[in-house]
């Protein structure tokens, strides 16, 4: 393999760039050469490439979002897209890419595989982490501090107030985010997606947290773990509820900022390993971080297997949100 | 003056502490004695009273929030909630009053001083800085850079996805902290309350910024700049918006945090300024720092005259934002 | 058990509060009473003890430092001291204790199991990360992100005005910290104590990498990694070396500092896991996370026995500083 | 005037590429074409010019450092070498420049000035605020808030050990950050270049402040307070101290990181009002804020007259570190 491409698609991620830069100066040292690919399938579609060279990924290994741009594609969406987009990596003489991104990325790398022949190794980069076949995505750990940051300041606020607090964070499918912000931050409920939530009990906790004199709460709820977000459930709880009560969003904020040394040290290891396991042959799967070792597993099971939470964890923040 | 009171009523804000500190050390110096009022007007007229000593404000300078609590009060918005406090006030032998707040507050503490003669000297603690007789309030700093660091992180998703993000801040009628936001994040146009918002003119703006070769842009709206906030403002403009376009909403992690080395000193300052003013004979006013210097200003002009935001600022960030 | 003891020791650590909150709060969902022990083994030998409720505990899983605080004790050193402070402990009718701390805390608890058959269970709270039987000890995750974020902004100082600097991070006999820093800082040289340094070969380093165009360089040093620390390693170099070069000193910032979220988690799951373990028999074994998992490794190995840097980490942070 | 030129020199300050951001654009929308020079006297001389368009500086204002870098030239000291740098500006078309930097950039624009007539104004970009003409150099806010998070984490230990705190921050001659630092801190004492120290004195504060309970301590000490800084401060003391004494030398994190709102702020305002004043036929002046307003002053003055510290500040923070 002489040359590989390397683009980033869908929601960013803190640390995208330092996989980017380790998958440049990785390959750089295998003797490989690197094409950027701008804004993920789109800009493939529209041959927009760029070289890459060590120097072009100096200083970025701290930077947030994407050097290299993201974007949602219909076009890529189509047999007729990708094979379009085929022509322009052939073009250019491309002959594998690293692909980092999250489940739609890889779904999009997966036909690439299936229709063309291209050799892709997927990396594991979304805030969500929730890819089976790694025990953490790049930027989740960046995300969760930075929503724990969010949930320290208005808990000031929640203490001086003597208030409950409905924070919403991110997490459609599931409550990676949720369990690790809301234990961290001492929430008194943590509502998932991956449990059923039943307002009326959540009402009673925050009760009987009364009762025992704790004046303020912070209630944790993902996105997509009761209809409405945190706004819905607390209209659901709103009349069972003695106290005042606010919600807060805290939306986008969690995707950007300088990656935590986690993230960093993440996205260094396994942009490096992308680019060896993909000069040496691999194809079609992602590369993870499984109990502290690197590891490859088919992107058709990252995407479509179920990493479940630790709900062990979520046990014990109740019993610790006394 | 022997003995004086200290409360903190109002929306919390990052300094808060500091100036209960300041207020408690400096009255020890001067050999007053200080009694902390816990939960505003409400725990005024419950008689919620607690003495503090120089070392029960130890090591909170640096915690946003107050340690003192504060809380809305219906009962002393009547006359005979007044009386009640103010009898509460003098079975404890507080001969004066130290108020730190908002403008709620001081309208209060107005009512205090007219109806019972009880001496009470204000500091302006609010983010909003929105109160006349001081170029800056204590917490308005640190929201800012709050509210700034919220917009840097955005920017590496709007830059990534080439989007535009309408922020939302805190100003409801006050655009202090939009203006200062927008003007240090880079805002393509900044919305505040104090001049008209032309849904047209924002989306001219945003579109020429496009056409210039910017792909991504943010725009600050202050809350009460246009009905329904950053929400209202992009639904009114969507429908000449060529490009995609996200809302966040920052809400209340403005309000806490630890304070920033301005807000400790401002606070420290008027803390000890109020002491000062107090134990002198001062009543009915608000000290305040104007041009770096310590002032006094009625708190009725503090309350009811209105202090404009800087509109060269306002045209700056314009020229600037190219 | 009705009635067990939790004490801090040796040198603090971001997270040791989250470790005590969840211990009380865990002892107190099993129907057993917590008394804090403050100054360590110093304050165990004088007695210092005080009852911990849950409610003792509300708000401090945010705060660095201890609230039991630490200190270092010459006479807990002596059998005499150590009998004493067994008296002391059975006069307050403690059954068990839970120890935070790293390998002096641990020697000195291994010593009372022995001597006294005191029941003792240690939880690793040590930004050093230098024990045995677990991947990760409580305050790494934040003394790693605050040294990062040191280097974030000398490496502005550094790309400014083209220098090399020589940070030294903590580390006596670990390299730890040095090498999760240096791979995330994107640092040039990474020297630890695990590993020989040759001054010439960091020479030749810096100045391969200024041949290659790098006009800023990154070196990040263990405090034991070269005799001097960084100051003396570049002693060392100075004469082969063409650039300028400076040096910083991390210091304490490292050890304080609001917990990451990890740090967190990490505390709460180790300190309830540790009650569970004390009540349910277990003494003279440490409670640690060994992929993911909690594990108890006996308090003996877990200070005799060494852990090792992930060296594959060294060998990749050479590949990618190109 | 249609082409000027634009530099930074001398140790860099957060907030320079916001200067830098807001001359390129202030320029462009008077039709004023900018040239960058890239280090400082050094690259003038060697005529390292780039063009700087209204895209160039984008996506800069929050960045700390200087895009354009910074040098120390010995050649530009000597009249043959300010002749050199003086032809390439002619060379290069560019007919005034705007200088970024502190006392030893004014110098040289000064000798620019006199020696050839070449139009200059100043913007005052160092952490020191050392400069007349102006309440706030560009980086000053950035640099007291970095040393006050550092200061805030070594508390977090200092409380924990009962020990004090010995903490060095920049500032040679002039004690500005250490008085913000030291009152924002809550420092029991700081030590400035601007009044005597007397270690028998501060000895003595640190022992009544453990008499009256206070059980760990911070001394804040400018660089130039004490022969030896903070380290020969302690040493000076060492003996009449009864209780443990650690050293933290800050060093040059205090230049890096993204810069505050303020300093943003101040850049923006400042480098555009250089244009301004440049274009409208000013030289061999400062812009600076002076109470809040847009200020000139001669550059030889800014250079040679001292600015006073805040003594009554000092003061209040004797009364407030109770």
């Amino acid at each position: 393999m002489k040359r590989i491409g390397v683009f980033t698609s869908g929601g960013d991620a803190p640390g995208m760039n330092a996989a980017i830069r380790a998958v440049v100066r990785q390959a750089h040292a295998l003797g490989v050469e690197v094409i950027g690919i701008r804004r993920g399938y789109a800009g493939m579609i529209q041959g927009e490439m760029v070289p890459l060279g060590v120097r072009d990924v100096a200083n970025i290994i701290q930077r947030g979002g994407t050097i290299l741009l993201t974007a949602r594609s219909q076009e890529f969406l189509t047999k007729e897209g990708r094979a379009k987009a085929y022509a322009k990596l052939q073009a250019a003489g491309i002959e594998g890419l690293v692909a980092i991104g999250g489940d739609g990325t890889f779904r999009g790398a997966l036909c690439l595989v299936e229709e063309h022949g291209m050799p892709v190794v997927g990396v594991p980069g979304t805030i969500d982490n929730d890819l089976y076949g790694t025990d953490y995505t790049i930027g989740f750990d960046t995300a969760v501090n930075t929503a724990l940051e969010a949930i320290d300041r208005i808990r000031d606020t929640a203490a001086s107030h003597e208030r409950v607090f409905f924070i919403e964070v991110m997490g459609r499918n599931a409550g990676f985010i949720a369990l690790d912000v809301g234990l961290a931050g001492g929430a008194e409920v943590i509502a998932v997606p991956e449990e059923p939530v039943d307002p009326k009990a959540v009402a009673e906790v925050l009760e009987a947290s009364q009762r025992r004199g704790k004046k303020s709460s912070i209630v944790v709820v993902a996105e997509g773990a009761y209809p409405g977000g945190a706004e819905g459930l607390l209209a659901a709880i709103q009349e069972h509820l003695q106290v005042e009560a606010r919600v807060t969003v805290l939306g986008h904020i969690q995707r950007g900022g300088s990656p935590t040394a986690k993230d960093r040290i993440l996205a260094s290891r396994l942009g490096a390993a992308a680019v060896e396991a993909l000069v040496g042959g691999a194809s079609g799967v992602m590369v993870g971080e499984v109990e502290g070792e690197v590891d490859l597993t088919p992107l058709k099971e990252a995407v479509e297997r179920r990493k479940d939470i630790n709900r062990a964890l979520l046990r014990l923040s109740q019993v610790l949100a006394l």
